[in-house]
């Protein structure tokens, strides 16, 4: 249970530690705490693909992230509240947070055209016609039940010009204000803003003075991690991060490789999602202490070994590679569940390993330690 | 632990009670004690599809049956033997019976040819020639460390006039005889033979003598659930069953829907298999207590209630029924997972029932309460 105190109003962040720029924390929400840096497991459809929620839970992911745009075309919004919403829904008692389905639609080349009010689109599922606009994406996250909603904003398209990235920002900018305007406050309930302007300091130091000035429980970095390079990236992040509150959660939208979490955590980022560790679990690639492995590959075919010495999930546990292999090659589920699995495992030990050692002030020699592994990786 | 009584030589069915000719008892086995009438779940590839083992487990799934066939082709017996047997592969320490392979062999139309030893075919993987003889097969299930192994018999095609499925019989009866002969008696390890005969009376008879000649741990009732009818399935039982020891399990091959099971356990069958309620999960049919139900139907878009009420599998504990219509109509591997964990705890509990029934005298009572249900349902 979350006591009063917990949801008292104001910044809900509790910061337990800094180390350099890296920051430990508890986020209080109306579904429980969570424990930041944080990875959030995607689960675009109400489920994290291949893994049941129980399983989710074993491998200590607190906080998933659902998808608007596939959630509203299906299974509709008034489903999901008609069930008790989205939690109820799909049984995961502790926080969700849900996109704006922003990003989505505008991914809909041909289907969809942007306008200075939102989003016109036709679905994917049934060339149904819909339209996204600020308020209507708050209010179909508050139909959802989604323990932290985004703002909807436009991801701008990289590479951009000045001027376009520009434009791009200031109508995201007007949208936050509209978005912020339409979100019903609830205790525990949060609504973070999303800082664009491309690969422009100017522009993200003035998204993010903007944003800061409308007022948001937490700060998204949006359009990185769109084929801008892990450098530009972090620079971005270098140049933004130091504009927002210390005392608001940030999140680095889509981000990442364990790699590039690792630099961002050093920088100040408190929250991350990606599709890498499911996606990748799905076809056959797994993530271990010592790099990726390719599980489809011959080498396995007759290795006893656990893919991960250091992993304590069933499909380390219990299997050698030698049967994970196997299961690829014959295009059973149970492959890619196990696999789902193990690497949603592995980044939530990573996460682990980051708040630990930021906590004992030994982030330097942590971070050090998972790259050297990397490096010598395959 | 197994203890050296339990596994004294000789007939290792410890007969508990009687109802009419319905026996609950537990057959006593190297990989712990199977109770019976019991249902075993199909994990073909060394994988009960869309099931981790332990999620196979909570199912109340005691003992599982793997294809000969399948795993000889890949990943092979010599693969299966290196990893430890194909308990330890797959992480199932319960009892594991596998087939011959000889059914899914004779399946393949064109690329196979039966001979007097034994059948030559190709593998539907990779096109290369293999054989299966009587001996050969023993081994390989051997080589897998088989808890129970069957002996290569011909399945009869259905129908047969009376000269083939003599041929026939008398075939698969001189292949038990060498199967019985190649099996490396161990404690705790059994080799079953396979009644044939068609659906002639005589046929069957003479053929449940022979195998008793022989001499086998356990006996299985073959080539039914071909297309005959349950009735004429059930009458086979009749005129078969009086003829075998009672002091060794029967085995249903293959068999059945859950009325197919109640009328064969109650004229004495101890053990079945069938893909049944695994298949029918990855294609959105539930078998519940009220009957079947197809969860993409549009009726239960919205439903909210739990997919059967009796159940307390995730499926049913932890979702609503428009949930499940959502993952199937979304094509989220969640629902076939849910599902087969679902119809797989049904099965589970109907034996159960039927096992405590038998003790409790209550047959007659229990199965008409099932029949009830199930002629009730849509």
């Amino acid at each position: 249970m979350i006591s009063a105190l917990d949801l008292r109003p104001g910044p809900r962040l509790q910061l337990l530690a800094t180390d350099g720029c890296a920051r430990a924390g508890v986020f209080h929400t109306a579904h429980g705490r969570l424990q930041t840096p944080a990875f959030m497991a995607v689960a675009t459809a109400g489920t994290v693909k291949a893994m049941t929620a129980d399983a989710v839970r074993d491998t200590g992911t607190t906080c998933i992230l659902g998808n608007t745009y596939h959630l509203m075309l299906r299974p509709g919004a008034d489903r999901i509240a008609s069930q008790g919403g989205l939690h109820r829904f799909m049984d995961w008692p502790a926080p969700i947070l849900t996109d704006s389905g922003g990003f989505q639609v505008m991914s809909l080349a041909g289907l969809r055209k942007l306008h200075q009010n939102g989003v016109d689109f036709q679905s994917h599922i049934d060339g149904s016609r819909h339209c996204l606009t600020p308020a209507g994406s708050i209010q179909l996250q508050d139909m959802f039940d989604a323990t932290i909603s985004m703002v909807l904003d436009e991801c701008t398209a990289f590479p951009a010009n000045y001027e376009t990235a520009r434009a791009s920002m200031e109508l995201s900018m007007r949208w936050a204000r509209l978005s912020k305007g339409a979100f019903r406050v609830r205790l525990g309930y949060s609504l973070f803003g999303i800082v664009q302007g491309s690969t422009y300091p100017d522009l993200r130091r003035r998204s993010a003075d903007v944003l800061k000035d409308i007022g948001f429980d937490g700060y998204a970095i949006g359009g990185l991690a769109v084929g801008e390079g892990q450098k530009t990236m972090l620079s971005v992040l270098d140049v933004t991060l130091p504009n927002l509150p210390v005392d608001a959660p940030r999140y680095l939208m889509g981000v990442g490789t364990p790699d590039d979490i690792v630099g961002a955590v050093e920088r100040g980022i408190d929250m991350f999602d990606c599709v890498i560790p499911t996606r990748a679990g799905r076809t056959a690639r797994a993530y271990t202490s010592s790099g990726i492995r390719n599980m489809r590959n011959a080498r396995y075919a007759a290795d006893p070994q656990p893919l991960d010495p250091d992993c304590q999930c069933p499909a380390c546990v219990r299997h050698g590679r030698a049967y994970l292999h196997h299961l690829f090659r014959a295009q059973e589920m149970l492959g890619p569940m196990l696999l789902t699995w193990h690497n949603l495992t592995y980044y939530q030990s990573l996460m682990q390993g980051l708040r630990l050692s930021i906590q004992e002030g030994t982030l330097t020699a942590y971070t050090a330690r998972v790259r050297t592994a990397w490096r010598m990786s395959e």
